[in-house]
């Protein structure tokens, strides 16, 4: 929809005959989701010039390098760098986007203004107890790593509810050793996460994560590792782009409520070299990554609109 | 030890000059663990004819089947029955095995006299929430199949544990789905087993556990569909035949103390057709299944020993 939303928007300015002062420019980028090379936002970060050692080595899960596969979409590796774009070339960037999460839906927005794009911090916790027969160790004696798992889970669950410490955590993978009815779990290995717009509260986060690992693996008599494996900063969006985004909602008529974004996009690469700002539009029922997925045609037409009239004001601006 | 133990007891029946008034039988049963064809106790079940249409339909992971596999070992499906043997043929049964359990290490016991074998009740739970995008789904409109497994597991430690309902409960398993750092777990499926002496302790565990899935599923908004697979009854060993292994005990001037077996045996099946004993020495720490396990030497000659105790003493009595 973003890049659809962009070319509706370039074409309305033409069939009005609109010249605007600054040239406009519709960037399409590949690879936001990073699934196939497990790296991200290549696109946007060859843009920004942002691409890491580790994207210039990727491999995907058969072996296949990037290098080799970039050919076949008519890149080639070696010219990543021909994308970069200086700052002094642009004035801002504008990203139309669904919401991904039910916070418009819900709550009856046609749109939204984006806030900032949250922060995430990314563990690895592996907890080591000590497999036996499940029907001759009594409960007393056991070193079960999936009790001590399942506290863990349910404490990420608490920091990021109850205890509103950062605004989502989850344990998204458990995977157990040797995961035989009849053994107690000799290991297991989480992945946690937390996000937040304010880097702060993942600190904190962490904090408690740690300390609630330490309590239960004394506890259970198991050992518990939690290993950082990301730290992504949150990218706030100014003031002013903020306000570019709610004058342009206002423009068309319609009610905005402001949001920070839980998931990631490339604005926030190309946030690195000029201002950024992103519309969201509804998603249905806050559905995501899945065949459900459906933003209604009017909320896909709200959002063009707001995008051209955001245009329309910062080239003004 | 069991198979090398009963060997060495008639060795030194022959060695004394010693004629028992009945014949005494060494049995060696293969597949008591059942771990290829996922059918347990196959030889000792085939004496008592307790086979079942599943094992004569048995086939390993590889989709070998048993009756294609049991000529390398020298068997033939078609002949299982002939291993039958009858009541009015037998006395009693006497089986020496290694605890499997810490009970007697730990207690400084060197011998045990099973007062039964376990009953075990096995349940897969199946817990139904949305997969969902880590980032964007606040934590209060979740529906987080992780969060309700996580207090299932601990539920099921609790049963056992704190309350006491049953002597022990096991969480073995658990996969998830799509276990991905970044997706709130969508599914959930667990192994779940209770095992006990006492049948009512299985069903009043089984009560606690749908009751605690009924609450926690309502509570997380998830559905969660608790299935009875297996329900292994409980075999009792006979107060005189406890009497017999305790008396052989103190003949050979040792300690004993009653326990049950937390674990399967051949002598569960073999209980079926004839009155069956079973003696225990300790395994040092509890470690059962696993290459750390060890039993001293000492240990071994001394269940011999009251296992030869027992021959003489059932064959008296």
């Amino acid at each position: 929809m973003g890049v659809i939303g962009a070319i509706e928007a370039v074409e309305a300015l033409r069939d009005a005959g609109v010249t605007p002062r600054h040239p406009v420019e519709v960037m399409v980028f590949t690879n936001e989701e990073g699934t196939s090379f497990h790296r991200w936002l290549l696109g946007s970060r060859a843009v920004a010039g942002l691409w890491e050692p580790e994207d210039f080595a990727a491999v995907d899960d058969d072996g296949t390098s990037l290098t080799d596969t970039l050919p076949s979409i008519g890149g080639n590796i070696s010219r990543v760098d021909a994308a970069r774009r200086r700052p002094e070339e642009l004035a801002c960037y504008l990203e139309l986007h669904i919401e991904q999460g039910p916070t418009l839906h819900r709550g009856g927005f046609p749109i939204g203004v984006v806030t900032g794009i949250t922060g995430r911090s990314v563990y690895h916790v592996d907890i080591v107890g000590e497999a036996n027969h499940a029907g001759t160790t009594p409960m007393a004696l056991r070193r079960d790593a999936m009790s001590a798992a399942a506290q863990i889970a349910l404490a990420v669950r608490r920091i990021a509810g109850e205890m509103e410490v950062c605004r989502v955590g989850t344990v998204g993978s458990m995977d157990v050793h040797p995961n035989a009815g009849n053994v107690i779990p000799g290991r297991v290995q989480m992945g946690v996460e937390f996000r937040d717009e304010r880097m702060e509260s993942l600190a904190a986060a962490e904090v408690e994560l740690r300390r609630t690992a330490e309590e239960v693996g004394h506890a259970e008599q198991v050992a518990v590792a939690v290993t950082a494996q990301r730290n992504t900063p949150s990218v706030p969006v100014s003031g002013n782009m903020q306000q570019l985004i709610a004058d342009a909602t206002g423009m068309a008529g319609l009610e905005h409520v402001s949001l920070p974004s839980g998931a990631g996009h490339d604005a926030q690469a190309i946030a690195a070299i000029t201002p950024a700002a992103m519309v969201f539009v509804p998603s249905v029922g806050g559905i995501s990554h899945a065949p459900a997925e459906h933003t209604t045609p009017e909320d896909c037409a709200n959002g063009a609109q707001v995008l051209l009239n955001a245009l329309l004001l910062a080239d003004e601006r």
